[in-house]
């Protein structure tokens, strides 16, 4: 990963902004500068960039890890056992301490939506002036280079193994979480014969029967009925690398009104997959697509944008949302997934995620998307 | 569950303290004062509670939900579709027409630590006052009722099948995420046999070999190779409330030196979970169990403390750490975790989860504990 050449970027931001230094806290952008990843919860972690070095602060038990990982940063540990007690024992001793080489008044760069406002007082307190550098580093994090790519076609593909293995499963009786499983579990087992020393993540939402018209919900232990229509969500990610890869599909057999809606929402994401390209508006996809469900007289029944763009974070931005007029480029990575719930009859979405290019965009994920292969009697 | 008592409660304080209106953005928060919570991510969802009402903003995806889950609340629903661009398309329009309710300088509660500092600035540009209410909530958490109780026991019930599944599994060449698959997949069938439409959530990471020294790292493709010393770590959720279950096992034969650390920490673990009773202070359990590896001369290979609070989230108040002095209580739910790390040899560490008592504690977790149990040849 190009590391040396995200810092540089970002001084470069800092020098424009007049900022003397930046303060990361969201775990995502910590590991888009440094490579370091922790599992932190309740044990906070700060990565402070300056103009000639990177400090990272973190608590004891991740000392081996950033050093390992970190490569680069200044790495000061704060302690909580009670020899130590003498040392620091919090982020904040070792904040203060690397905060009090800037002048009052200095321009601190932070993370407005990630920091807490518990963190903003504090700095604020100290006389920093606060700039937002978050909208900056989000843009950076639009454009995935080749590197990323790389990453984000494995992730596409072991979630094509997964799908696949999950909706084979697919029947009368079986629960939400099972179909989830089967999925997970062939899902390590192929990553693990593929890969040596790689990080996988998995995520599921499977939501069925009168569940499928919400379209967020978290799997249950509602086993599957006759004629269900079942919404099967999966985000996997690959050192960190997101992707999405979302099927309907129908339990028993559908009525023609499901298939018809069914080929509907289809119709939809094959608009917004055709439609999408650098060049082009980010509302324009979105709107292309809910034309698809309007013309049907489905329009009224979509509660959502038609994506999300992806990478690091489960969702992000930029939106494909109709008030969003950016315009896209080569290398940003985005979801496809219109969808259309009806009380009654059901919930109908797809989601894949794709790369844009030169030339237009391609999928990296590749599950059938015909209701025809998506009926499970 | 009680939602109506804590409702009280939370107006009590907001008496005491002269709130007008809490504004609850953590989700876990409004998960435990509604019972509604939402897959959110990149669409905020917001609580307000006022001395008579309760209002509920969520985007259009969950106004189903919502409806469902956040009884008694008034629900706000925003749009991001072309057709609905007439009424509100974001969060903040409804904040700011219920927060218009209010005069200038009312006092307005917020969760310092989970607001974000952009919120903030909102929040304070708009003449309010604003005041933590997020200490006064998490120690409403800290005890918890039976109705916790109960989901807290089946959550630590489904954590040992899923703990001793993936340890029947443990040998030479499997890797760790493989060994996390072999037990979630058990305990999501043994979870839908078991319940008819109840929520599972499930988190591992294991780490063998040399990176059992590194206490907290992501499940990889890693595999086990003879002699590794492993540490698999488990959440259980049951309808939110988790279980924590996590064993370290040696795969193949180990040295007498990593039996004896083994046999060090299971002694400090016996140590901390034999002290933790309502009365004493949560330093007194830290300080106990770090006496053990002090005395066998590994305090210095020592960099975390004992344990920490559980229910809803990840890792809660109160912590179990020497500069801790709170006194602990009848009701209250730690995690049992003591572990030394000596590199070249290996990370020894189990966790247990214990639910305090008026006659003591016990653990919702039971599997074996026994080094002689946890070696896989």
């Amino acid at each position: 990963m190009n590391y040396e050449g995200r810092g540089q970027r970002l001084r470069q931001i800092m020098g424009e902004k007049q900022i003397d230094v930046c303060l990361i806290w969201d775990p995502d952008n910590q590991y888009y500068f440094s490579g370091f990843r922790a599992i932190s919860y309740s044990r906070p972690i700060v990565y402070l960039v300056c103009k000639d070095q990177t400090d990272l602060i973190v608590p004891a038990l991740e000392e081996l890890h950033a050093a390992e990982k970190a490569r680069g940063s200044h790495i000061h540990v704060y302690y909580e056992q009670i020899e130590m007690a003498h040392k620091e024992s919090s982020y904040r001793d070792h904040l203060d301490k690397l905060l009090a080489r800037y002048p009052k008044g200095a321009r601190l760069g932070v993370e407005m939506n990630s920091l807490s406002a518990g963190m903003f007082l504090y700095l604020q307190k100290k006389g920093f002036e606060l700039a937002d550098i978050g909208l900056f580093i989000m843009e950076m994090r639009f454009i995935k280079d080749s590197d990323e790519i790389a990453l984000l076609k494995v992730a596409g593909q072991l979630s094509d193994y997964a799908v696949a293995e999950s909706l084979s499963h697919a029947r009368v009786g079986i629960s939400e979480l099972e179909l989830d499983a089967y999925g997970d579990k062939l899902l390590l087992e192929m990553a693990s014969d593929l890969y040596e020393n790689d990080i996988i993540g998995y995520e599921n939402w499977t939501c069925s029967g009168p569940n499928s018209v919400k379209p967020h919900l978290y799997s249950s232990t509602r086993k599957f009925e006759p004629g269900d229509v079942v919404i099967h969500s999966r985000q996997v990610w690959f050192n960190g690398y997101r992707a999405e890869n979302e099927r309907t599909f129908i339990v028993g057999k559908p009525t023609e009104k499901q298939k018809d809606l069914f080929k509907l929402a289809v119709e939809a994401q094959r608009v917004g997959m055709e439609m999408i390209k650098p060049g082009i508006a980010a509302r324009e996809v979105d709107l292309a697509a809910y034309e698809v469900f309007k013309k049907a007289g489905y329009g009224e029944y979509v509660n959502h944008r038609i994506g999300h763009g992806l990478g690091l974070t489960e969702h992000e931005e930029p939106y494909l949302r109709f008030d969003n007029s950016l315009v896209l480029q080569e290398g940003m990575v985005f979801t496809i997934e219109p969808g259309v719930y009806v009380p009654g009859v059901g919930g109908f979405r797809h989601s894949d995620t794709v790369i844009l290019t030169k030339e237009g965009s391609f999928s990296i994920t590749q599950h059938t998307r015909n209701v025809e292969d998506l009926i499970f009697q």
